[in-house]
């Protein structure tokens, strides 16, 4: 067997290298991979759905992370890529690993933060899976979300002379998880001692507690502006730029 | 904080303490936890969602399940999901945690499987995530199906005097199992022998390559059988029963 290394792909590469060859065969397959959410026909409202995995040691680091504050996030940002289809989450299925080390109180914190999330937004846990792991926690969060057909906005649809908008802070995230790996190594042996976030609180927030811009969604509806193009920034304003422009078929001046 | 163990809940008893304190509030959501999917209005069609998380070192063991039979199983396992509500599942997301010894092509061959699997069903593969993993092998699929409000089944409609049928080989997979890590122990260290599984092709096929009972959804419906309740056996046959009979209100013999 050869043995290609995956970092010769990349992220988006290797998708697209292990999805090209599944075609979409059900009628009500509308989208399938390749914006926030995938999209599927049931008539006249439209089913958007959406996922993502959060592991330990990459996504989150559990010295200084609170579970309460996790489960809020894990749940967060399968809302935001539906929200940036322009829908409105409903649904959600947890599905948990769980290594022994963990306790019920340690699960109750993790989903007080899941249950704050889905009464801040209005969404219903209805499903999930848990399981033991032997390799720390797994947190893999599928949401389902509701769009009228003439209301949803893709990746693809960015137009010649269209205003380019973000929303939020860029970096804010980055530099909260920043100060916290600071403390994390400037504390690590000292029990005597608690870190000082003095001032920070604004940038800790956005990396401990982000929020989906529903408000934006909302203001934009108000307002009867109808974005051509969206799409939830997790890689950062380059990558997701690049994304809306190829996807498009069009450039952009920033 | 106090510390209960996981194992003085059990894992039904866990996650009904979990997720009790979620009522749901959209009304598109019709049924929450306690089936084997979920139940989501969207008018005359109605969607189902099914989870299942498979870890390494839990669900399976890379020493003898090839990627291309764990990624069929994986889809599969959530398609058996959807027929036990008397569904079509139609779309799958399958998020990845994925270590760095992976190579591209072992993924290929994962994929592989999901697409056999996919294509034997008629099953679209329309998202997912895919992350790098300090920990081993995660996958978690979630499918979506559909049915018609008046064909789904659940598992509360088991009535007095209903006959309790089950298709399959009640442990056969079980003995499959048993198989392979009783070669996997025999031949440790030993790289000169093949395990001989001569004669156990079918219990083998049943652990590595198990199939979604379409055929008995078909079969039903071909002869006009609408079942009371019906269950995906996952934990085993008592387990099984006890849920449908609680659920139900009804007792039963065997």
């Amino acid at each position: 067997m050869n043995v290609t290394q995956i970092s010769d792909y990349g992220e988006f590469g290797l998708i697209k290298h292990l999805t090209e060859n599944f075609p979409l065969t059900n009628a009500s397959s509308l989208k399938g991979i390749g914006d926030d959410a995938a999209v599927i026909d049931n008539g006249e409202l439209k089913t958007l759905v959406t996922t993502d995995i959060l592991l330990e040691g990459i996504h989150f680091n559990l010295e200084y992370v609170p579970l309460r504050h996790l489960g809020y996030k894990a749940a967060v940002v399968n809302f935001s890529d539906i929200y940036a289809m322009n829908g409105k989450p409903e649904q959600i299925v947890v599905s948990l690993g769980v290594s022994a080390r963990f306790s019920v109180e340690m699960l109750e914190e993790l989903y007080d933060g899941i249950r704050l999330a889905c009464q801040t937004y209005g969404v219903d846990l209805v499903g999930g899976d848990t399981s033991s792991s032997l390799t720390g926690l797994t947190i893999s969060v599928t949401c389902i979300g509701s769009a009228k057909q003439e209301e949803i906005v893709y990746r693809n649809g960015a137009k010649d002379g269209d205003l380019l908008c973000v929303s939020g802070n860029l970096g804010a995230a980055y530099l909260g998880l920043q100060l916290l790996e600071r403390e994390r190594i400037a504390l690590k042996g000292n029990t005597q001692s608690q870190p000082d976030f003095a001032g920070f609180e604004y940038l800790l927030q956005r990396q401990l507690k982000p929020e989906a811009r529903k408000d934006i969604i909302d203001e934009l509806k108000a307002a009867a502006i109808m974005p051509t193009a969206m799409m939830d920034v997790s890689d950062g304003l380059s990558s997701e730029v690049m994304h809306i422009c190829t996807q498009s078929g069009v450039g952009c001046r920033l």
